[in-house]
């Protein structure tokens, strides 16, 4: 959540005569995305987000993630639109790095969401579902059911078990549940694979942004559903699951995409498979992440209460009003 | 540089709803201010800058801060407004922290001015002098000539030496002359105290906002024009002196203010005395940042090399065309 690299006022007035959108007014940097840095720029016509991407990986998925959201957008999707330079291209290189300048969407990220919140969130992810379906390039989920494995072994028995005793036993025990029982069969799509109240833009109770694409991938369309589900249908700590919210979410989504029987079955497992990414994810940032530096970190638990609420109640959670 | 406290969608959204600006549209956390946390905020009616003051000690000062700007802006000056609450409240509490509101001001602070904008920040400078003569509030300097004995104690010999081996007697024969030499009966006013090129925003060649204001008080009006001086017209590291930078500024300046032959006399002394204290705040910053600190400390030096040119050179370079 900072700005990592410092970009002086000559560099950006000439990086923004590069694009057909006026002339620098305004810019200040942001403290949001945790690989990349950005600023909110404001020209003589418009207000825009400037992402700078920090990471040398992200520039080979770039293309996907930057063609996604041009044709997310181009279809009516609330996402930012990529605005292209005056020769057509999507990114730019400054400074060795890559740059991407994107269209500013109104909106506030809300931590308390309402039902009516949750059915519009709902409604917001399967219309990316259905109109990504003739989007055609592909990004393998690089934080799949195929990597779990590896990222338990990344932490080691060692070190879940400084997190909580009995954290070695949930994850293996998960790990060879889900290996057996997950629905490699189901319909696949791009997906957000990460769709957090904090990359939800709302007006009211309506979506107005849907942002952070950064993990979207090819993965099991319904994977998408479990993984919102999770990120918004409990308190934060994973203590208390809120049917309400459950049930809007899952009214708005299927209103816009219905759910194939196969899929609504498939949903407990596959939330259970969520939350065991987002443990496994948060438990190596714990490991990483030295216990008095200055970063919050997310304690893993708060997904493993999630994993036991699905797997002791996972129909009951995908249950239909 | 950063966002210290985390507000929430509903405590923004209630905030917001005690000024008259139209309700909660977008916020961004911004990378700016060093003691407090800034948010860029929208509304249905405008843009603002929400700051929210993260140290106790500031707290006794912001009726002084907020009515200077208050002031300064009903004058004309480009500096940013208060946005008053409905109660007509400059600022409020939230979550035991003081919070403020202010008018967003466009405009991009410049790494490396043009003559033609040193002379604009010139005209800016004086202007606040002439307009804070009618303001009837008052501010010690805590950074004024005495306080930086305390200063160098504080850093100590040992640490000044570890700096720079020439620092101790640098700072102990400065402080000798300043101290017999310093012009105390000059004209005295509220000045910024911190012009330096981030806290000014320009459109073109034109100063659009004077920003960040926490270290104003009542002091010499000439220090001002020579804190500004030191901030503007060398290259940062204090190696290379810009007479036409210089030339530009005190030319921009006087057009609004005059100076007194005393005080265009007393430019270098003033000068000397403004290299000194950054030399010294910086010089402490750096003994109490460790060198493998995420932050970037800043060099003491740069502001050594200011003091050795202006007392080899100092009447040039106050000397006008």
């Amino acid at each position: 959540m900072a700005v990592y690299t410092h970009l002086d006022d000559r560099t950006l007035t000439s990086l923004i005569e590069q694009f057909d959108i006026g002339t620098l007014e305004s810019v200040k940097g942001i403290a949001e995305g945790v690989s990349n840095s950005n600023w909110m720029v404001t020209t003589t016509t418009d207000r825009f987000i400037l992402t700078m991407y920090e990471r040398r990986i992200e520039l080979r998925d770039l293309p996907f993630f930057l063609g996604l959201l041009d044709h997310l957008a181009a279809k009516g999707c609330p996402v930012p639109r990529t605005i292209h330079d005056r020769t057509g291209a999507a990114f730019r290189m400054l400074e060795n790095k890559a740059v991407a300048l994107f269209e500013f969407l109104p909106g506030v990220s809300i931590e308390h969401p309402e039902p009516a919140q949750a059915h519009s969130v709902g409604q917001a992810l399967a219309g990316i579902h259905v109109a990504s379906a003739d989007f055609e390039m592909q990004r393998r989920n690089d934080l799949g059911l195929e990597d779990w494995r590896a990222l338990a072994e990344d932490c080691g028995e060692e070190g879940l078990m400084e997190i909580d005793p009995l954290l070695p036993e949930i994850v293996t025990s998960e790990l060879d549940f889900l290996a057996s029982q997950w629905p490699h069969e189901l319909p696949r799509s791009v997906i957000h694979a990460d769709l957090f109240p904090d990359n939800v833009l709302m007006l009211d109770n309506e979506v107005s942004g849907l942002i952070d694409f950064y993990f979207a991938c090819t993965d099991i369309t319904a994977y998408d559903l479990a993984v919102t589900h999770a990120a918004w249908c409990f308190s934060p700590d994973g203590r208390e699951y809120k049917p309400e919210i459950g049930a809007a979410l899952l009214e708005g989504y299927t209103g816009v995409r219905p759910l194939s029987e196969a899929e609504r079955k498939a949903l407990p497992i596959l939330a259970r498979g969520a939350s065991l990414r987002f443990l496994l994810t948060r438990a190596e940032d714990w490991l990483h992440t030295p216990g008095d530096a200055l970063v919050t970190r997310k304690d893993p638990m708060d997904f493993a209460r999630r994993l036991a609420c699905y797997a002791a109640d996972g129909e009951k959670c995908f249950a239909l009003k």
